[in-house]
């Protein structure tokens, strides 16, 4: 039998305690740390282990055990110096997997030279995300398949409703594919081409990504 | 022609400043605000305008003529109370779009209560992304097309090299169809049935959720 990954969360902000609670929900074993007693009381009824700590304490991570951890995320925030600190350690201590979170540009670069295995900015990314839709509001989901090639979920948007696929014609004007309608939560692999589009009707959409925003730029609201 | 939307952001931390920056880059007018001049200093050189004010001062954002704005993202964190009084202040304005960032559950009820149009909770969502891909180190990307159907991206794994679409027989054995197949950032939606899959190779893939799950778990590394 595969014995289940364990997961060890340092610093329990938002981000560090988000990932902690959803891993032990899932019914994985998670140690959570933080130097901030009150931040481990928080989320110590959802965790397997909450532990009060200061992570570049490099005596005290040993005595956790901190190497038998599969993953260990290193989710401290403001204090860029404890983070690289704490990175250190735990390389030095041969955690296998470590991600850490970025304040900026210059630290992530700093934690990837020291061997980080994955560095994440989740506010920057976050950000992103937010900034995209409200450029593309109609366009609810994306996933790049390529460079040049996207699948979106599009909102239809007021021009479109009351017509049919046919009607659009968003093969032939934007050499996209609409894979399928979701409608009322649920998905219509077959759409008919006859069938007239209704108000919160998504579609999901695969095309070559300067397609895909002239087709979501032709029917936006004005 | 149609007139570009106008966004204002407030509060420059790493989720505001990301947000400013993105919109001004993508040519759109941008006034960022934050009561730390140090921060509006390190935005002032990418938006179109930057001001020190504190937005929870009514006149101040009178003056900054904050409700001829098309969308207000506050993006105020800590200061829980700041980020109230600057909501129901620019709702009383008339700004008529607001978006706000909550730092917890309760915040973002009272947020949604006073009227925000929209309230996100970046580190929560990308801890949930994280913890995600850290149960699915596979799965790359996912979009719900229903509450039981998505599309996911699956990195093919070392069981899956040297089979081909035909041998793995995915259709058959777990009800999900293969959109496509990305190697080397190109993207093949039609996949060759006797083609082999290869290291690195990504495979696009709608299905049920479940589905998806026992796919992604039949082929897990150990
Ligand atoms: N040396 C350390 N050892 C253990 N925990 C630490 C250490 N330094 C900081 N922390 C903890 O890391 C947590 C996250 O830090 P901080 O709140 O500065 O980050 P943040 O990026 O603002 O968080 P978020 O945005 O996820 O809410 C805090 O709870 C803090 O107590
Ligand atoms: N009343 C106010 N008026 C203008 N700006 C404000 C006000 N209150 C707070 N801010 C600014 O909001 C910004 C974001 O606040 P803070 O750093 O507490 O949030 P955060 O959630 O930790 O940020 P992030 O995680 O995005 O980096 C800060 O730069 C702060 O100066
Ligand atoms: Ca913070
Ligand atoms: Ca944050
Ligand atoms: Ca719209
Ligand atoms: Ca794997």
């Amino acid at each position: 039998m595969q014995v289940r990954k364990q997961f060890a969360i340092i610093g329990l902000g938002r981000f560090g305690s988000s990932i902690a609670k959803y891993l032990a929900e899932m019914g994985y074993e998670v140690l959570a740390v933080d130097d901030d007693a009150s931040r481990v009381q928080e989320v110590a009824h959802a965790v397997t282990h909450a532990v009060s700590a200061d992570s570049t304490d490099e005596e005290a991570m040993k005595a956790l055990g901190i190497r038998n951890f599969d993953v260990v995320v290193i989710a401290i925030g403001q204090d860029i110096q404890s983070s690289i600190l704490t990175t250190l350690i735990l390389k030095d201590l041969g955690v296998p997997y470590i991600i850490v979170k970025a304040q900026n540009e210059l630290h992530g670069k700093v934690l990837n030279k020291i061997g980080a295995d994955k560095v994440v900015f989740p506010e920057r990314d976050m950000g992103l995300r937010v900034a995209h839709s409200l450029i593309s509001p109609n366009i609810l989901e994306h996933i790049e398949l390529s460079d040049d090639t996207s699948i979106v979920e599009l909102k239809v948007s007021s021009a479109m409703i009351g017509k049919s696929l046919r009607q659009l014609d968003i093969r032939q004007k934007f050499n996209c594919n609409v894979l399928a309608v979701k409608r009322n939560g649920d998905m219509d692999i077959t759409p008919l081409p006859n069938e007239s589009l209704a108000k919160d009707d998504v579609l999901v959409i695969v095309g070559k990504n300067d397609q895909l925003t002239k087709l979501e730029q032709a029917y936006a609201e004005v």
